[in-house]
């Protein structure tokens, strides 16, 4: 984690220590001055969110799951695959019907909406495993249907960190009419190394309504009710990922990623093998060589050269025959991986 | 905070600094170290548990929320009133219909089961708001009639650290058969000062199962779908509660509390008033004097001598004419606080 981070983590650990500067019960949606920092953030990227639309969560991976209290079980989920087997898992474990959209190739991953009733629907964008990343055009299309069925997007923004073309959208609500059908769910995790640390953010528009509802203020209620919010000494450290030195600091690591993706899709470059991602997220997603399946490809690189990723199929039937590799590494094990793997494949 | 767990934070975040020691995703259950630390501390208290019977919460207020996940919405839940609002909350929330049993100076709002078909049933020992402990005798009963009917008890536990009556169980596990139907939920907030930093605890026996299923691993499932963990830092400053310095250490706050709750109780003894808590509770639950409704005597209270309290009527019906005071404040405060109550209703 960066210095900034660090830095603020210490200084929050010393005022628990402390009577005077002591902080009891956090605000269940998260403290003022982070919601504050977090709106600040995206209207500097001309997106107009105020301080009490952002929600302060324990992750991402949380999030998901608990934002799912807002919807009843009869709601069916659309979930588009290849996906996060955590969107499956936590509807199945509710009861909930899911709907699957495959993808592929003949869409670069990217599925287009489909009339399947679903009231709930997942996109992740730039996208795990496939780190495909939906276009402006493409996100609006999903927008319109969603806005014309009724349903709610629930949009995994998880990477945006990553995306480096200015073209294509950070946040659904970079596109109109998203402040009227959508959820962003967001996460420091991968961006600013906070794993272990645990804090992610959600944003909920003021106008997304269902059923007579106010979706955002059925959130405050459901905080209220369920959390004492978000450790103040974790909140504190994700302050300072904010800062002109934090995003500063975060900057370099996440360039750090990025030139282990250049590197390894130079190699699937040079061997003619099809990828996505890689270029606007952290993923880099291979068609698998020779014919082989998903854990055949992974048992022959994993005992001809000791290099491992993830199997394609772990994601959903669409996965079969994929492989995912991460460019979260070290630079010099990543360099050492893709020359191995370059070695083994050009014969 | 003390200074043993100060300590361990501060030396948490050190690790996330660096590469080497870096923490990064968490086992979602709970970090061993911590489970089992937690688990000894049952143990050498006599309770038979075991690491994986116990999962780590961002703290019991959060987890009472998660729990529900276990029951379907049809199950009734049985909340014992006057109770902390937040079980009737996140039951009705969720659609589930509560069945509220009555309690007063009649039975020392400690009431003994009635079969009212409930099939989840909270039981907070020591009580908030009434500072009311069960005797072992008394939880037997609630545990047999589990037992009998098929409901789980959710065992609310935050306050066992305040019982200093040997006679009184601090764990429903030291109750025979609370091992077939209950669940406890523990906490560190009021204990360790982690009202602010967040973390709690839950025992959930493999010896649990209702409708054929294995209550602990159904929670096993639902925590790897729903949430990646609790975060490093604070499970490590957890750990440093349950050592021997940090127990000594929490020791001599809780001392500072319970004297605190001495100076209240010899006030309201002198002036004749009806209470229970106290003694083994960080609450003391008084009956309102001079005929005096809840709120009456609130604001006869602040206006009068600027003491402030909870009126018992925020805690359902048979809270009303009952008012809730606390031992968390400073000593030098509550003294001048007991002196002025004093003064105020001797006339």
């Amino acid at each position: 984690m960066c210095d900034s981070v660090i830095e603020a983590l210490h200084e929050a650990v010393g005022e628990q220590a402390n009577q005077a500067t002591f902080h009891g019960y956090m605000d269940e949606c998260g403290a003022p001055f982070l919601r504050g920092t977090i709106a600040r953030y995206y209207q500097k990227r001309g997106v107009d969110i105020c301080e009490n639309e952002v929600f302060i969560s324990s992750g991402a991976s949380d999030e998901l799951g608990d934002i799912l209290d807002l919807f009843d079980t009869t709601s069916p989920a659309l979930v588009m695959e290849p996906a996060y087997p955590a969107y499956v898992d936590a509807n199945v474990m509710a009861g909930r019907k899911v709907i699957h959209l495959s993808s592929g190739e003949y869409n670069a991953f990217l599925p287009e909406p489909e009339d399947v009733g679903a009231d709930i629907i997942y996109i992740c964008s730039p996208n795990n495993p496939t780190g495909a990343v939906f276009s402006k055009k493409q996100l609006k299309k999903w927008v319109d249907y969603a806005n014309m069925t009724g349903a709610v997007i629930l949009f995994d923004a998880a990477y945006e960190a990553f995306i480096e073309d200015d073209s294509l959208p950070h946040s659904i609500f970079e596109i109109d009419g998203a402040k009227q059908c959508a959820i962003e769910i967001c996460s420091l995790s991968k961006t600013a190394g906070f794993t272990g640390t645990r804090l992610g953010y959600t944003v909920i528009p003021k106008t997304l309504e269902r059923g007579n509802m106010n979706v955002r203020e059925m959130w405050v209620r459901n905080r209220t009710t369920k959390t004492n919010g978000v450790s103040y000494i974790i909140q504190k450290g994700a302050a300072a990922v904010f800062s002109e030195e934090g995003q500063r600091q975060i900057k370099e690591n996440i360039d750090v990623y990025k030139s282990n993706a250049k590197v390894l899709m130079q190699v699937f470059d040079a061997l003619g093998i099809w990828y996505s991602g890689g270029k606007n997220a952290p993923y880099i997603w291979i068609k698998c060589p020779q014919g082989m399946n998903s854990w055949e490809f992974f048992d022959y690189l994993l005992n001809e050269i000791q290099v491992v990723g993830t199997p394609g199929s772990g994601f959903g039937a669409c996965g079969k025959g994929y492989f995912r590799f991460s460019a979260f590494g070290e630079t010099e094990d990543t360099k050492i991986a893709a020359k191995r793997i370059y070695d083994l494949l050009k014969k």
